[in-house]
C-alpha cells in the first residue's frame, strides 16, 4: 500500500487514492488526508516546536518579544459570494479566529491576493470592503499587503491568504493539548451553517434555503470568556473537517476521550435536510464562526453565561464531557441512545468550502 | 479615459487598458499598474500608518511589543523550476528580504500553499525541501502553514503565500522616504539575472542560456552593513519591475532625485543579449536576491567593504546619488554620455516572474 493511501473507516466515503501519489482534492478537505499530509510533508520538513504543538497557530515564546500567535490560511472558497458572506470576510475572520483561540488578541494582519486575469474590479472592490468591515469589527489592521495576477483560468477570480500576529495574554496557555478528563466542552452555537450556505451558493442544494454562513470574527466572545474564567483549557473553532474532526483532533493531542450528547447539538432544520438529502453527516460539516472550549467544570456556567451575553454566542450550551477513556477517541450519544464513535473526517467531503 | 487607463510614458510598452475595468496581467507586474491598483483599490479600505509609509515591510511601534516589522509575498512564479532556484526558495527569501530591509531580524514566517489537484507529490517535497534550505541559510523558522487543494487547472502545480515576522533593531528607522540629498546609491551586485533565468526555463529565450537565478536571502549581509555604519538610509530589494521601478518608488517617497551612472551597471552578457534581443530594459527585470542602499555619503565606502565581505555583496557598487532635484525622478547617464529619464515600469513585462 502507498503511503499515500488513507483510513477508510469514519462516516464519510473517502475516493481511494490513486498509486501515482499525487495531490488530490481530500488533502484539502481538513480531515485525516491533510493531517497525513501535514505530518509527513511539512512538519517533517520544518519541524519545530510551535509547529508540533499542533494547533491552528503557532504560539511563540521568546526573551525577545512578548508572546505572539501567529497563524495563516489561504481560501480558495467557491463562489467568493454565498449567502452571509464572502472570501473577504473568510479571509479575515479565519486568520483572527485561529490567533484568538491560543488565548491572544489579534493585532495585524497581513493579505495576499492572487488575482486572475478577467476579474472585475467592482469584484475585486467588494471583496476588499468586506474585509475592512471584518477587520474593523475584529479591531486588527491589516498591515501589509501583495498582489499577483495569473492569467484567465488559472484562479477562480482570486484567492487570498491571511497571516496574522497577536499578543497572548499573560499566564495563558491554552491549546489542544490542555484538555483534561472532567473538563466540559461548550459549543458557541449552531453547525453546518457555512457548508451548506456555501453549497447552497453553487447551486447544489436543489431547494431555495435560507440559510446563512456563521462567518464571523470570535475575538470579542473569546476575551469576555477568558474574563468570565482563568480555567479554559482548550478552545478551537471546528472549521473543514467539521466539529467531528475538530474533537477528535483534540482528543489526540490530549490522550483524552470526549462523550457528546447529540440532542445538545443545534442544527438547523435546513442545514439537516440538506444533509439527510445529500448524504452528509452535519458533524463534518466546515462552520466558521463557532468555537469548541473545554472548560473546567467548576467555571462551565460561567463562562457559557459570558458567552451567551455576546453576539456570537448567544446559543452556547454544554455538549458533552471529557473523560480519561477511551484515549483519543471521540463517542456520540445518540438521540437514539445508542453509543457511536465519531471519526475524523477521512476523505474529501465539500471542496473549496474556505 | 477610464480610472484604470496606464500612463503610457517610460520605455516599456504597456498594453493599453481595456475600458471594462477588470484585472490585468499588468497589475501584477510591480509597476505604475500595480502601484495604481494598491493606491486606488488597497490603500483607500485599509488605510492605516503602516501601509501609507509605503514599504515593502509595515514598521509597527507599540508599546505593548518591540517593534515589528511585517510583510507578506505570494508567490506564483512559473515554471516552479528554474536555474539558480524554484518557487519554495523565492517564497521564502522573498519576505525575509521584505522584512529585513527594514532593519529587522527575520524570525518567524508563515506559509499558506494552494495546490493543483494532480501536482505529483514528489514535485511538493522539493519544493518543501528547498523552503526548509533557504530558510536554515536564512535563520528563520516557518511556524505556521495552511493547506488548500483546488482542482485541477485553477492553479499551476502550487502557490505560495509567505509571511514573515521580525524585530526592528533598536534606534534604526530605514524606509523609503529616508532618503537625502548627498546619499551615495549602492547596488549589491548584477541585474536581471533572475528575470532572464525564469525567461530561459520557459524556453522564451530562443537560445541556451547558463544564467541562474540570483534568488538569495539578504538579511545577513544587512546586518554586516548596519553594524558597519549607522547612517544607512533606505534598503529595498529590485524584484517586480526591477532597478528602476524601485529607485522611482524611493525618488518618489522621499521627493528628491536620484542620478544613476549606467557604466558602474553590472550586467551579465548573457542578460544584456536577451534583452537585446527580446526589446527589453536590464533595468526593468526583476531581481530576487539584489538590494539597494542608500548611504550617507562618508560611510559608504565602508558600507560597500562590508557588503564585498558578504556571499551575496562580492559584486557590491555604488551606482549613483541623491539629489535635491528633479524632485521624484530618477536619471541615467547612459554610456553615451547622454542623460535620460528613467521612469517607473508602465505596464506588463514579464508575467508570473515570482
Amino acid at each position: 500500500m502507498s503511503e499515500e493511501t488513507v483510513s477508510m473507516e469514519g462516516p464519510v466515503c473517502a475516493p481511494a487514492l490513486s498509486h501515482t501519489e499525487t495531490v488530490v482534492m481530500g488533502h484539502g478537505a481538513g480531515g485525516r488526508m491533510s493531517h497525513q499530509l501535514i505530518q509527513k510533508t511539512f512538519m517533517s520538513a520544518f519541524d519545530n516546536p510551535a509547529l508540533r504543538a499542533g494547533d491552528d497557530a503557532a504560539y511563540l515564546e521568546s526573551d525577545l518579544h512578548p508572546n505572539l500567535a501567529i497563524s495563516t490560511d489561504s481560501h480558495v472558497v467557491f463562489p467568493l459570494f454565498f449567502p452571509g458572506g464572502d472570501i473577504g470576510r473568510l479571509a479575515v475572520c479565519g486568520t483572527v479566529n485561529d490567533v484568538a483561540m491560543l488565548g491572544a488578541t489579534p493585532l495585524y494582519l497581513t493579505a495576499g491576493f492572487i488575482l486572475e486575469e478577467g476579474l472585475p474590479m467592482e469584484t475585486l472592490q467588494r471583496v476588499v470592503a468586506s474585509m475592512k468591515a471584518a477587520a474593523e469589527e475584529a479591531g486588527v489592521q491589516i498591515v501589509a499587503g501583495d498582489t499577483k495576477v495569473v492569467q484567465k483560468g488559472k484562479a477562480d477570480g482570486l484567492y487570498i491568504t491571511t497571516a496574522g500576529v497577536g499578543l497572548v495574554r499573560a499566564d495563558l496557555t491554552l491549546g489542544g493539548k490542555q484538555a483534561r478528563p472532567g473538563d466540559a466542552v461548550i459549543l458557541s452555537g449552531s453547525i453546518g451553517d457555512h457548508g451548506i450556505a456555501v453549497l447552497g451558493a453553487r447551486g447544489e442544494l436543489g431547494f431555495q434555503s435560507s440559510i446563512q454562513s456563521d462567518v464571523a470574527p470570535l475575538n470579542h466572545m473569546i476575551d469576555a470568556m477568558l474574563n468570565a474564567s482563568g480555567n479554559i483549557h482548550v478552545l478551537r473553532d471546528p472549521t473543514r473537517g467539521g466539529l467531528a474532526t475538530t474533537l477528535n483532533e483534540i482528543a489526540t493531542q490530549s490522550n483524552v476521550g470526549v462523550f457528546l450528547n447529540e440532542e445538545t447539538l443545534l442544527i438547523h432544520p435546513q442545514v439537516a435536510s440538506a444533509c439527510e438529502m445529500l448524504g452528509f453527516d452535519p458533524l463534518y460539516i466546515a462552520n466558521e464562526g463557532k468555537l469548541v472550549a473545554f472548560v473546567a467544570n467548576q467555571d462551565a456556567d460561567r463562562v457559557l453565561r459570558a458567552m451567551r451575553l455576546t453576539r456570537y454566542g448567544r446559543d452556547a450550551v454544554i455538549i458533552g464531557r471529557v473523560s480519561d477513556e477511551p484515549r483519543g477517541r471521540v463517542l456520540l450519544k445518540t438521540t437514539l441512545g445508542t453509543t457511536r464513535i465519531v471519526d475524523m473526517l477521512a476523505g474529501e467531503m465539500l471542496p473549496r468550502i474556505c
